[in-house]
């Protein structure tokens, strides 16, 4: 399933593609102005309902924290999921011209065909939960056949970071509203739980780099070994992130202008992504370590956006658990994952539907006729 | 669901109930006796096909491992999961006397109907995952209306065990017996994927003990909350259980012996089950404590039976990580849950399915020409 970018009213702009610098920036204003902090009467009313369930109190735990979640972002004690997918956003990066990464670029143009195929790990597990995979064309740098799959594209892959900005204010921002727009659809078509999901050859170097900034963890803190370098290539890959932050002295302060400078452009999308499901009171699952660069990158846009987030695994990156704790995000799957793809966003869909199930089936003490009392 | 006792021929015994001591014993030790270790070749063959899938080698950490296990469980490179259930034990705790639990007793018996109702949290959770609820009361305190559904009661609770051995060693020999005999008939019905439950307030504190004579950790280092008692009444668990090993005596070594003294009818239950899982070539999921405690009891009377266990959450309850250490188990879920019933079990029900369908149906490097390498 690929969702096409059509021409329609989006946060103020006609049409993305054609907009003027200042339009888009005006209709990320919009975006981040229009997200608001979680209905807390909403909350409430969840856990006075799991309160009643034939359980000690909060003995379900996360499940719990969950439903109340979802509650307090659909804004009513009786929320309910009508739809589930990954927006899977793929992007290529200059900087593996610095051999950052194991794997060679090409891989990212292959394995985007075999997400529109269903037949990588994300579409598996989606299916698996029930969820759709939704997977743009963003900024992969090869061709693509057909030429539609583009319509998406902002730059055919980043530059090299480690000789300059990844790309200008204005794709990173083109890159974010185009992202955006993609979970608009999404959750127009009746979509009301998403997961991000990515893929792009040498994407943990901008991430580390962009969760680098955000935290003020140091390079070493933070990066890891992607799909798997040395010991040597993992000390090379640590030395081109901080030649990145030398070359363009990102401020966290600037969150934008950080994007462009050490991101990438499916990093700008998803975070785009995440504003946009905050913006429509739509909980969004983060994976790894490029989606939780990316959720950084959007909390720092628009700090209420944060509450929107579920986490799911604890990948094998190790920016990744610092990116989820500068979130106040606690990783919930311990499965050593680091594929990639929204894979261990995708297990945490079952706990969150879940976690509404225990609201919406369980008994009460009264109905049951359980004993009741402190405990 | 309830599984009902009728006579056949299990493990040479005609009928449980009317059996001697001694054809009990010999009953354990052909069930012992028939647990073999995994297949190699067909967790070799199962590593061989995730290795050619698209992506990088062991990106999927857990799920490849469990995709190995069950592999190896079963056999062959090509397991299928065929059926789930969760088996819910339930008994009653003489030890409740000594105020070690803030819930009073009758509960045990309102939470069993509610299961039979289908209305409980593992229930929910169950279905949700598509498994069924096999209960079964093993040693509830108060009877039962229908008679029928105490068919498989060894005895109405336990004896105290802070005065003496919660039970006699033929007892905890039905009981565990007539776990297995209940895993026998779901594995018959075409139930593969086993699951740990139990209801029985009380039962933190006999598996508190179990898990400290087994693991040779502490009263204070193994002992929790159970269903939310105060610091007091936690200082003062812990002295009950110390006054249960120190009344009893138990020997890690004698662990049929240890169970009887200070374990329960539905830890014997379930030690029982998992023992009769490994026998028949069916992995089990545990739960929380009381599960762990049930699994290192079936440990120690065979210890090829621990690589047929599969680890499901990290309970709050302390001796919970303990015990799962033992057996060369780690938690995967962190969901912070103490409801027991199988909660956290029935979680991992779809991780264990989502494993098997990466083996066949993902994509390989070859049928999706994607470039493959070292990395």
């Amino acid at each position: 399933m690929s969702i096409q970018f059509t021409p329609v009213k989006f946060h103020g702009v006609e049409n993305l593609k054609e907009a003027t610098p200042q339009n888009l920036e005006e209709a990320l204003q919009e975006l981040k102005a229009g997200i608001k902090p979680l209905d807390q009467e909403a909350i409430t009313g969840m856990q006075q309902r799991l309160n009643a369930k034939i359980k000690p109190l909060r003995s379900l735990g996360v499940l719990e924290d969950l439903a109340q979640q979802v509650a307090g972002i659909q804004r009513t004690a009786h929320p309910e999921i009508t739809g589930k997918a990954v927006l899977l956003m793929a992007g290529d990066h200059g900087v593996v011209t610095e051999g950052v990464s194991a794997a060679p670029q090409e891989v990212t143009v292959q394995m985007f065909y075999s997400y529109l195929r269903g037949e990588a790990g994300i579409n598996i597990l989606a299916k698996h939960a029930g969820a759709d995979v939704i997977s743009t064309d963003i900024g992969i740098a090869s061709p693509l056949n057909p030429a539609e799959l583009m319509v998406n594209r902002v730059k055919s892959g980043t530059n090299n970071i480690a000789q300059g900005p990844a790309m200008t204010r204005q794709e990173a921002l083109l890159a974010l509203l185009t992202g955006a727009q993609v979970a608009a659809k999404a959750i127009d078509s009746g979509i009301n739980l998403l997961a991000t999901g990515e893929v792009g050859i040498g994407n943990t170097t901008p991430s580390a780099a962009l969760v680098s900034v955000f935290t003020g963890h140091s390079v070493e803190e933070v990066t890891g070994r992607g799909t798997g370098v040395s010991d040597e290539a993992l000390r090379h890959k640590q030395e081109v992130i901080k030649q990145a932050l030398k070359v363009n002295q990102p401020n966290p302060a600037a969150p934008l202008d950080t994007l462009a400078k050490v991101g990438g452009l499916e990093i700008a999308a998803l975070a785009g992504a995440i504003l946009e499901a905050a913006y429509r009171h739509v909980p969004i699952i983060l994976d790894g370590i490029i989606s939780s660069a990316a959720a950084l990158t959007a909390a720092q846009l628009a700090p209420l956006s944060a509450p929107y987030m579920i986490s799911s695994h604890n990948s094998e990156e190790q920016g990744h658990r610092l990116a989820l704790s500068q979130l106040d995000l606690k990783p919930r799957l311990d499965f050593h994952m680091r594929l990639g793809e929204g894979t261990g966003a995708a297990l945490m869909f079952p706990m969150v539907e879940a976690a509404l199930k225990i609201a919406d089936e369980m008994a009460t003490f009264e109905s049951a006729g359980v004993t009741t009392g402190d405990f």
